[in-house]
């Protein structure tokens, strides 16, 4: 370890706030951040790039897997629309590799306030990272290779959070199941299309009005026996709990928040009062450790129940309005109403309204009590989400500390990488964002980031068949393999589509290569290692590797090709070894074919996935289940890759 | 011709309006529509897709070449985020062709109204055209082939637009030259560094208040001599000119509206008040043949000052929104103001700000007069854009028929393309932008559209260096080559990159190809063909030309490969024939190679495009010019593809 220690330096900008994303203790170096010319107020620094030099990770952000090209602002938001031009998404994770002709590093920008990271965007051959506060600990990390840079990377953060086994099982979600029988309606179908369901999300719905740790007794009247029921067939709800607690006397979250000063305040020290599902609420100040704490104990209300999985939701957060900021709106419409408006005025009217949801400003209209320090919520805000999943995480450690549960959250940073994974939030129903959830998983995997996934399908939109199917050949090698989807919106439960026997063969695949999965999972968390990995990652000398960004190596075994353009059937494939190309239509009906090392355009018909057995290695499938627990490990079969034993 | 009549069946549905696309006459079937099952009440046609069928057309829509696998509405809107899941843009182009393994054929629905193409969106297999109102004339069109449905089609529409052959010289545009200095500047910019340029676009701030056939006269103070100056260094000014007249007493076209009854009316006979770029305007009754006269002859004003080109725009109409409904929104506000808002009226509060601006009520509350006949907007929308620059082309060849005026519009429907080109409209700087520029292309040939072309660069946000080089790469082929950009956006004119060099040899590039383009363009014209052919189009018996949807045919000796993903230097190339590869750098640095038939990844660096000249043909490069008029056609290097002379 003395030698991995050797190869990381800290420097320092200012007084940074400890973020705790970091576990071990390093010496501060003296001299210059390396690489880097840093501006003389240490918010800027630059460095000159040559053509072919490569940028990787910041976690989940748009584009592609090298980050060239584009300024990526680390700001969590809650933003559904996740097009190219958005800088920021609802996570915040400040690592990246550089991997140039003669510079070869990673680096840590470790500050929870904004960051931005200009990779060749304003100017080609400039990458240049500003700081919003100068404060900030900077990690630079050696290393022979973009796996060692990360490697070391993953040794200073902690290890990444296990799920239990079972959250490798596939889940059913949709904000529109309103009560026990939608519930149970879903289960039913699944088992009668024979069908594999291990999992139903409880979307806002579940609660009395929205409000955290509560049941909605008339859609749920007995919550307890119900989740026994449920586990009875095999089958974990996991709920949603929100940043925000509702205003609501009597309500015991709200009233005990308040009692103990445990929300966030405004400058004059009252509770900033602001509007997300429940109407108004307080967001507890996850930053203080007692409110952590208290809001940590909260989950047992649901754990209690046989509650056994959680998502954390609206946790940027995310903010509707504020009441302050909605009353200076309504009062500066009533001054443009008198007017003929001109189109300025209309934009500028139109903009109040439409400015009024997960406002900047609104983020400086509130106080966090960090360590006994008043500290204002923007010069914090991307560790608000982080910290909640920690209050979780670690009231899970101290309630069952025998018993992994399930926690996922969306907004993030790294260090709560340690306590949950993430899912990738509210994406659309788009081609573009099934290669976005392909491209996505590598750099959140750098980050500690392994349990992961996306909305398959899409959240927002109707989905359509073919999307639903192309995008489920992928997330059957997610650790988080989730369908879920927005109210109002076209149903997309596998069962209600035209090719079933398609969409139950897949399901059966993915439980099929559970043990593959969790085995690979589990090591890389372990080792930290990346269970997604490109392939120039592996293949640092093969210049047609770091072209490839739409393939990836899922753990040591195997290379996953998915094709992610619609009416294609078929896709263009690199091999950058011998490989056994597998074209799978179920776990038991599957072509093999040892493919040599180049280019390949390879079919595959709607229903067909490429999966790449790698040379000496194999891959095992487990016999059908519909469950989880019903997978037999005992009686695998093994595809065996070229000059495998 | 008989033979050809023979194989265009007209059915009629109701009592359609005649929106004057198709120019010749039919008699009308009596049968059923063949191929589709239709509804009694004539609203719903059904087909049943086998799993390969293709569907081809539909013009200027968001997604790949094959349509199939979404929900295209025909509904002109002024909506410039292009994501996957916009069913409207700004154009209506009904028409498709059906390529199927049992059913082949196109189809033309001619109604002025709302029609939706479900192909395979709610339901994998089903093509379901819906028609808001049942009245239609239907084409069906038979052939051997889709190039054979398409020339059938075209042929019943009469010609393409031709524009004077400087249009396809280079033109800078942004929102943002105020005055003749900026524009100046541009010009001597281009100029310094030897790169070419024909026009400079004037948007709206040319205008005095943005009122049509104006000019600012502080901006402006000499605008003919300045028109003249541009002219004697070889440069066209293309002002814009917007559907809105400005209410303003003393401004004639205004006066002259209001007095001759020539703008659209609401139900109690009154003009309709609605707010664009200038205000509170009226819009003109283009359907009306009086007011399409009156509005055409307003050209005149800057036709007399040398001007030769104009781009019509905001004519779907967009509406930033009405006077009544504003009036009727504030009311809403002031009851909700009161309320403690919960979520819900939240939403409401900020979706009656968001929906005033192009809100479908606001399009049923205003009529037209045509043919005599008081319509309601709604039931005629989607041909008011193509009467707007109908009345401009027909008003050209009154005014000055023996010149060519440049002339392209944004709102289109088919039958619009005699008169005009289109662009795209306002795109994003969005690397998926360049790849549905592509895509975009061949379905705007096939409805008759030729002269088009996209923002080149992207409209809105901030644009990069890489993602504009990647985008003229293509943009050099296009009829409509312009460099486009929103204000305060950052500044795109090529000469304020880093690699000039390669930009202006890409530019270089392009006038050594006008020769060639323009003459394939005048062919395509004349002979109802098209200009950008897929694959296919040319090899229907070879199925991996139906995988390949990124490059093109453009005109008879090429086919065109884009690179359009960042960070790539190179891509895969599928060849339907052996052809010789030509890699680009400028006009006379290139690289050939012939390359067989079949798959390749060829390398092609940032500054590198890659052009393929087919078996048996040549491409014809002229020498340099920085003006079209500067062409030397006499001295041509020919290119010669595998076995050519």
């Amino acid at each position: 370890m003395e030698e991995v220690a050797a190869m990381v330096r800290k420097y320092v900008f200012g007084n940074p706030i400890d973020t705790e994303s970091v576990v071990k203790e390093f010496p501060v170096e003296k001299g210059n951040v390396p690489y880097f010319e840093v501006a003389i107020n240490e918010k800027t620094m630059k460095l000159s790039m040559a053509a072919n030099d490569k940028v990787y990770g910041l976690g989940e952000t748009v584009r592609g897997i090298n980050k060239r090209g584009f300024r990526y602002t680390s700001n969590c938001v809650d933003d559904h629309v996740h097009t190219e031009d958005k800088s920021s998404l609802y996570a915040a994770q400040n690592f990246f590799v550089y991997w140039g002709s003669d510079k070869r590093f990673g680096m840590f920008v470790d500050t929870p306030g904004k960051v931005s990271f200009d990779i060749g965007d304003r100017e080609i051959n400039t990458f240049e990272i500003d700081l919003e506060d100068f404060d900030a600990n900077i990690y630079v990390i050696d290393g022979d290779s973009i796996m060692d840079i990360v490697r070391r990377f993953r040794g200073i953060i902690g290890k990444s959070y296990i799920p239990p086994k079972w959250a490798f099982g596939f889940g059913q979600s949709r904000w529109g199941y309103m009560n026990e029988q939608d519930v149970r309606d879903v289960v039913d179908n699944y088992d009668k299309q024979d069908m594999p369901l291990e999992a139903v999300y409880l979307d806002i719905d579940y609660m009395e009005n929205y409000k955290d740790f509560t049941v909605n007794k008339e859609r749920f009247p007995a919550f307890k026996e119900f989740v026994e029921e449920m586990k009875g067939r095999g089958i974990h709800l996991i709920p949603i709990i929100d940043a925000g607690v509702k205003i609501e006397d009597g309500y015991d979250v709200y009233e005990e928040g308040v009692r103990e000063g445990y929300f966030v305040k405004k400058e004059n020290g009252e509770n900033l009062v602001a509007a997300v599902w429940p109407g108004k609420v307080h967001f507890p100040d996850f930053l203080n450790e007692k409110a952590r704490n208290w809001f940590g104990n909260k989950y047992k209300f649901l754990l209690d129940q046989g509650i056994d999985g959680f998502w954390n939701d609206m946790n940027e957060p995310a903010i509707f309005y504020t009441e302050d900021h909605l009353k200076e709106v309504f009062e500066e419409i009533k001054v443009l109403e008198g007017q003929n408006l001109d189109v300025l005025s209309f934009f500028k009217f139109q903009g109040l309204v439409e400015g009024l949801s997960n406002n900047a400003e609104d983020y400086k209209r509130f106080y966090h009590d960090y360590k006994g320090q008043k500290i204002r919520h923007d010069k914090v805000h991307n560790i608000y989400g982080y910290n909640m999943t920690r209050a979780a995480g670690e009231a899970f450690e101290r309630l069952c500390p025998d018993k992994k549960i399930l926690m996922f959250s969306r907004a993030s940073y790294i260090g709560m990488h340690r306590y949950g994974g993430v899912w990738t939030g509210d994406n659309q129903t788009w081609w573009s964002h099934l290669l976005l959830n392909i491209q996505q998983m590598p750099g959140l995997n750098m980050c500690g980031f392994l349990y992961c996934g996306a909305d398959t399908g899409g959240f927002w939109g109707d989905t359509t068949e073919d999307l639903l199917m192309r995008w489920t050949q992928f997330s059957i090698f997610t650790p988080l393999f989730r369908n879920h989807s927005l109210k109002d919106t076209r149903n997309q439960e596998y069962y209600r589509f035209t090719n079933k026997k398609d969409f139950r063969n897949l399901l059966r695949l993915r439980y099929a290569l559970i043990p593959y999965l969790y085995d690979q999972f589990t090591k890389a968390a372990v080792e930290d290692d990346m269970l997604f990995k490109p392939l120039c990652f592996e293949y640092p000398e093969d210049e047609m590797a770091y072209e490839v960004e739409d393939q990836l190596f899922v753990g040591d075994s195997i290379m996953v090709a998915p094709v992610y353009r619609q009416n294609s059937v078929g896709r263009y494939v690199y091999l950058p070894e011998t490989m056994k190309m597998v074209r799978f239509r179920s776990p038991e009906d599957y072509d093999e074919e040892v493919l040599g090392k180049g280019n390949h355009y390879i079919k595959a018909a709607i229903n067909e996935l490429l999966v790449f057995v790698r040379e000496g290695k194999k891959l095992p499938l487990a016999g059908p289940a519909n469950r989880t627990g019903d997978i037999n490990e005992k009686d695998m079969i093994y595809i065996t890759g070229p000059h495998c034993c």
